[in-house]
């Protein structure tokens, strides 16, 4: 074959240089993002405008899709590694982060199966045992114990539904993944908790009227008396409770389920108990937040997003359960094509098996970067910072007359309003998003409108949430 | 706060030099990827007793993890990307490829609304719909079209286990999704299909039971009167067919189920048929290759890999739907949280209610590099060149007295084995793998041990495969 003529792949070289000169690309976007509007102005079909209907016949420089991002695609990103994004919540990426996942690309390893790459295997059975001592989470998760394990997940979402799985059939004796769902199982959560909730609920063929929304109290936590009332009442209408997701962080306002209580309830009934961390989980990294994770050693499952406030790219959820046989059992299927001596002698974690997807790609190495490069010390500044800031703008809140706090603020995220009502606090968000100069988003809490402002993105420092409470501040005025 | 003495983060100029060493590092890889021992020779627990047991407490210099990569990585690495992996199926990388998904973390959006990037939505709507032209699938699927579309999922896995629930819904009113699965539905796929199906079917809550693994023909392919038969028998017993998984490309031998003789049958009976091309589909990139999907445009719902054969980084499927409100009916669920005026007012895809996770990466990004760089006769170029080299391998099995072609092989994938048994053939493989040399894979067809070469490594030249005939050959007079 004549090389030069006839094979389009990119060259090692080839890709060198045009790899630097994406780098650059990458560290000047990071550099100048404060200056973008944070929110996006495009309206609906107009970044589809943009680009030709058709795919091109013939190849093209690889650089000169440089250009075409910056016209094309940047109009339509809301830049969310802005240090003036205080929406919803962070998601995070940071320079070891995208060089460990870049690293990941380069190897392009399969990890379906121990087999099909070892070090993908290890390194993240690895990783997760280090979660483990970072979040002082309890060993019984540890990959290195008896019967416990953990592994990346892509999402919460998907995480959720892993362990609403193996709750499933350990609670049908495996009946359900044979026959289906026969039989009259009822599952529980706050109406607080993340709408991922009901999504797995419904996925799970458990049916959306099986989930039962717990009443909260009035700092937005799950109430355990509502929680048992509840059980006592469908295992007399017999029904067949089963599964508590409680949620340390919720969505709306991070507001913390009291752990230790509802697990006692789930022993008391046989139920399985999952806890959801997504957002806060990272705050256990620093000892004095750990009180958020009481309890969290009853559990029998937990997740939080690595993804969300710890620096690493999307997608990685860390997810643990305290018998890994149950969640292996629930997902296991082993056609021929993937027989193998490892496998087949049980030494071995072969990951697919801990999830829904087969393929899997090296995820543990960009967590690997983070954590080598911030060290434990790093992260938790990091945390500590950004709780302080949410304190002392709750304080500034709190300070001035017009608004409102409307939930306890104990980490990152401060729920507030105008006093004056919903209308004029819609109109504030309206306003301070289309100024481009920050972005927030909204929830509702009692059934209130209410401004959310998260506080994480690695670029965010002091002088921002001032420069973001000075706008509101003086936006309000025209609301 | 003092900037240098505080800050753990890494800065765009230290981000710049650490990224040129990385992109370097990768370069250097692919360079030299050929040199290293396809499969891994690591015993269980290597990998992880070469790391720390512990998490460092202070940070270091990300280039300080490279030479630990090399150490302690590199050993457990399957070189998936070796010009010599022929086992399983292609799971490529290319220099495009790696440097769009290096966009896509630069940028670091979450794409799970329009609203919190419309270009992370927008770019994916349009690839899927160049896509569509470049396979020649039918014009329902575009999402520019007024009832179909397509989105990028993680995997074959959960394109299927989509298309299972969007169909259970649609097949149940969506009552299964309110009150649980509760009527007695019934699936169809070839004893052939990949192991996600039963996989899937399981997660659903339908159980493995009612999923009926329907015989093949002498190449593998469903018989089209067995399906109709179980069919007319399932409905007799006061069953519920809903859903038919037929395949272009099985996992074990590329067969191609006979999807306008599936189709007509699912039209007959009210079934949905979805299409599972993961490997195959990049064929169909090819005019001469698009009899494989002879009647796609009577399904439902179709899948393919892009990161399988066409030099796009895990994790990237390609789904469509016929009726993308069946899709997102069965998946919708909208917090107040999320709530936005353009989805409100229905202008725009909201993309998390196309699949399970509700975070979602700049997927698309990749996919547009790959396609412009290659441009689609780039691409058609690369999988002529890997079906005729097949032929020839083929060619060669079937002039040796010693070997037998067990399957069609009208694609990439010869399945052939030794005429004197299983254990030689078994042998063979055990040999061939331990050589260093290559790596291929096995599977059991007709319940006879058969070896799989599948060419499609985007390394891989006509003399690697000469080469790993020769090999192979020579090792035959050894088993």
């Amino acid at each position: 074959m004549n090389r030069m003529k006839n094979n389009f792949h990119m060259l090692p070289d080839d890709f060198r240089a045009a790899g630097h000169k994406v780098i650059d690309w990458v560290a000047d976007y990071h550099a100048h993002v404060e200056d973008f509007r944070v929110l996006s102005q495009v309206k609906p079909g107009e970044i589809c405008d943009g680009l030709p209907d058709s795919p091109p016949q013939q190849g093209d420089s690889v650089t000169n899709i440089l250009p075409d991002i910056e016209r094309h695609v940047l109009p339509g990103i809301t830049h969310w590694q802005s240090p003036n994004f205080y929406a919803y919540f962070p998601s995070n990426n940071s320079g070891p982060s995208i060089l460990g996942d870049l690293v990941s690309s380069g190897l392009g390893v399969q990890g379906m199966l121990w087999a099909t790459s070892p070090a993908c295997t290890e390194v993240e059975m690895k990783m997760l045992d280090w979660l483990v001592q970072m979040l002082g989470l309890p060993e019984h998760f540890l990959n290195s114990s008896k019967h416990g394990g953990g592994v990346i997940q892509d999402s919460a979402s998907s995480a959720t539904l892993c362990a609403l799985l193996a709750a499933r059939e350990q609670a049908t004796n495996g009946q359900t993944n044979e026959e289906g769902c026969r039989l009259p199982l009822v599952c529980y959560t706050s109406n607080q908790a993340h709408s991922h909730v009901e999504k797995d609920v419904k996925v799970a063929g458990l049916g959306r009227k099986n989930l039962r929304l717990i009443d909260v109290d009035q700092e937005f936590a799950m109430r355990p008396e509502a929680l048992e009332r509840q059980i006592v009442e469908d295992k007399a209408a017999g029904k067949i409770p089963f599964f508590v997701c409680a949620t340390i962080g919720t969505t709306s306002s991070l507001a913390i389920d009291p752990i230790p209580e509802i697990a006692a309830i789930c022993k008391r009934h046989g139920l399985w108990l999952h806890v959801d961390a997504a957002m806060a989980g990272t705050a256990a990294l620093c000892p004095e937040f750990r009180w958020t994770h009481n309890g969290v050693e009853l559990a029998d499952s937990y997740a939080f997003n690595p993804h969300k406030w710890m620096y690493t790219n999307f997608d990685c959820t860390a997810f643990w359960v305290k018998d890994r046989h149950a969640l292996i059992n629930s997902l296991s299927v082993v056609p021929e094509y993937l027989r193998n001596q490892a496998s087949e002698q049980g030494e071995v974690f072969d990951y697919r098996d801990w999830h829904v997807p087969l393929g899997r790609r090296f995820r543990a190495l960009k967590l690997w970067f983070v954590i080598r490069h911030y060290g434990v010390e790093g992260l938790q500044h990091h945390v500590r910072q950004n709780v302080a800031w949410a304190q002392e703008f709750a304080a500034w809140v709190k300070a001035d007359s017009r608004f409102e706090l409307v939930a306890p603020h104990p980490l990152s995220l401060v729920c507030f309003r105008l006093k004056s009502g919903d209308a004029a606090s819609e109109q504030l968000l309206k306003r301070a998003n289309e100024s481009g100069k920050i972005f927030i988003s909204h929830t509702k809490l009692d059934g209130k409108y209410v401004l959310r402002f998260s506080i994480g993105q690695a670029k965010t420092e002091r002088h921002h949430v001032e420069a973001a409470w000075k706008l509101i501040s003086d936006l309000a005025d025209r609301s």
